[in-house]
């Protein structure tokens, strides 16, 4: 027998943590491995050896895991590069050190690409006995293959809950004015999106789409002669057609070569206010709320993170099992469903799903029908939350004890 | 027989339209007046004859209105002032054409000052059949003589949950990071001071206290010290000791003579960073979702709000209630419990309750015992929220049927 190794990366999400509550169940179910290790901060912790235990974590403490937002492991945007030799080695002599077998690592675009590397890796070296798998996360739904990614749903579900509960604020006055939710979405508009499922969005703006300021404005005068009021939501990742963001002028970069965005939602204020189109907008930017929110965590979302785990865990018993990513596919029938699948990591790193542009109607005035079947199952139902003294119950993060 | 209107001013809340669902229910239960009105966007609507029947409102209805956030009916920021006699007199009028007794109007220190002003008036003119009652509601909790006012206690729900979230997901990464939540309050603390029920933040700065920025940087730098971490809350309202506001680049005026504040978070970071006290930092101000973020309902704070609703109107039955703020009473008792009462809307009228003193700790360090025993209890319990579709159900506001 052997050992096995779950870590997360990447930024943290409402769900993540259910699909380690899923690896660790399925091994309390059937023992393949003999100790389930947690790897504290994603890769860069696993380089130094900072393991903790989690095979016998009880089924209060799994319950409560499922619930818990963020990456109670811990997490890191440290990447795996091929040129880094040293990185490689120093990953498997931990393996070998501690017997790990499979590492099942949680995470986005780029960590798949680590799944892909780590299992090239260990293929060049005719490593046999160290397996990579990879469980797809990500609030921003871009990941290629999978129908959608774990996380996606429950920040969609809060986004389009907020966006109705302040379109119901900013309607009780009487006076013009004009809302505008940002969402996150660097690259793909699923989140700003999904706001849409509140049936209350005028306007939405994508990074699918360049953005042109005169339809746009033209638009937005639409809405405000017409009623007084526009509701506009808008992704963070909003660019002109020469490439530049509509938040450029708060650009910056984080290491990964990603631009951090922030303050689209403050340029369209800026721009409805300089030129006239209404006299008064507010902006609520959901930061990072969206991606933790797990108090209204969407149901579907949730089990399937937790499906997801286990289906990574009993996959992994098979010995040629590697350099793969569990995704999710929708079954073809009338009732919501889904089946687990697995991929080659290598066809999801570095990739992005973007919103489908025949799903975008024209003038931002919202989304397709095709796009409300696809998004509407996701957001359905609500898990029981076990609460504390008035607010959710949490496990303590493993990388604080 | 004759009628009553009920009407709500000022900022909406999470639970003020269950305030609304008191009234309507208890004439139901004790059908004292022939019809229940509701009167579209406060005094500004009434004085326009916008009115609509409540009367018959089913109980699904009700049920459903008890969870919806802001108002319902509409709101207004119009204030009746003493000097302009006409608005006093249109009222009047109004309330004459509709055979309407009793007005119950539901808002903060100016709307209480509303109630005052009318009752005034009609006690001036010998008008005694016509009563005016006043029935608190704020996030910002900030009414004296009553022991809390609906609604706070839902967004200190909120708040705290969001900080422990927010907490969980600024802590996945080793890299040293200050996050900073901004919460509404502007003269007040109480929303702020109640994000401390998370357990989880370092430094809490409220309005009640001049802004020392020396010793404010020299803890935020302890912290970073010791953990590489800083969780910081701030209240929008916050101002230096010569009375400038920190977010003071942003300050407006709102008409009323009220400060339109935002941009506490934002200079709280501008401060961490040009100094150099941490390398990074996040803000995340939670603006108007706070006050209406309704899925998330403190149970004590919906229950106590619809049942101040139905107390004012069965007091009402008393031909000399008039010019009466009902209000919340919290009994000596172990358990947490409340009796309402009454009192002359005078006397909260344009007060101000801060939040105490004694109960701020030095530094910046958070909140007393005692402020903790008035806080927790407030936000306990969940009600069951009715969904439709992945997103709680909602009533349509009734100014736009």
């Amino acid at each position: 027998m052997s050992n096995c190794l779950v870590a997360q990366s990447g930024g943290p999400s409402s769900v993540i943590n259910a699909t380690v509550a899923g690896v660790v169940k399925a091994n309390q179910l059937n023992p393949v491995y003999d100790t389930v290790y947690g790897g504290l901060n994603g890769i860069e912790g696993i380089l130094n050896e900072r393991l903790v235990d989690l095979t016998h974590m009880s089924e209060n403490e799994n319950r409560i895991l499922r619930q818990t937002p963020s990456s109670a492991l811990g997490s890191c945007r440290y990447k795996l590069k091929r040129e880094n030799v040293q990185d490689f080695e120093k990953l498997i002599q931990v393996m070998e050190k501690y017997d790990i077998e499979t590492l099942f690592y949680t995470g986005g675009n780029d960590s798949m690409d680590t799944v892909a590397a780590l299992s090239e890796y260990a293929a060049a070296k005719g490593i046999t006995n160290r397996r990579f798998v990879g469980c797809p996360k990500t609030v921003d739904n871009d990941l290629m293959v999978t129908d959608h990614c774990p996380g996606f749903a429950s920040a969609a579900k809060f986004i389009a809950t907020t966006a109705m509960q302040t379109w119901l604020d900013v309607n009780v006055y009487t006076r013009q004015e004009v809302f505008v939710l940002e969402t996150m979405g660097r690259d793909a508009g699923w989140l700003a999106a999904s706001s849409c499922l509140s049936g209350i969005v005028d306007l939405v703006v994508l990074p699918e789409q360049p953005f042109n300021k005169e339809v746009f404005l033209a638009e937005v005068k639409k809405c405000i002669e017409e009623k007084n009021k526009c509701y506009v939501v808008v992704s963070e990742g909003v660019r002109y057609a020469d490439g530049t963001y509509l938040a450029a002028g708060e650009a910056k970069n984080d290491g990964f070569g990603h631009a951090i965005l922030g303050g689209a939602g403050n340029a369209i204020k800026n721009l409805i206010l300089e030129t006239g189109t209404a006299s008064r907008c507010k902006v609520q930017d959901l930061s990072t709320a969206q991606r933790c929110h797990a108090s209204e965590q969407s149901l579907v979302d949730v089990e399937e993170s937790f499906k997801l785990g286990m289906s990574a865990h009993m996959r992994s018993m098979d010995k040629a099992f590697t350099g793969k990513m569990v995704g999710v596919k929708r079954k073809d029938t009338a009732e919501y469903d889904v089946e687990f699948f697995a991929t080659d990591a290598s066809n999801v790193a570095n990739h992005v799903k973007n919103f489908p542009a025949e799903w975008i109607l024209p003038n931002y005035r919202g989304i397709s029908d095709a796009a409300y079947s696809y998004l509407r199952p996701l957001i359905q139902g609500e898990p029981v939350i076990i609460m504390e003294n008035g607010i959710p119950a949490y496990v303590k993060p493993y990388y604080m004890r």
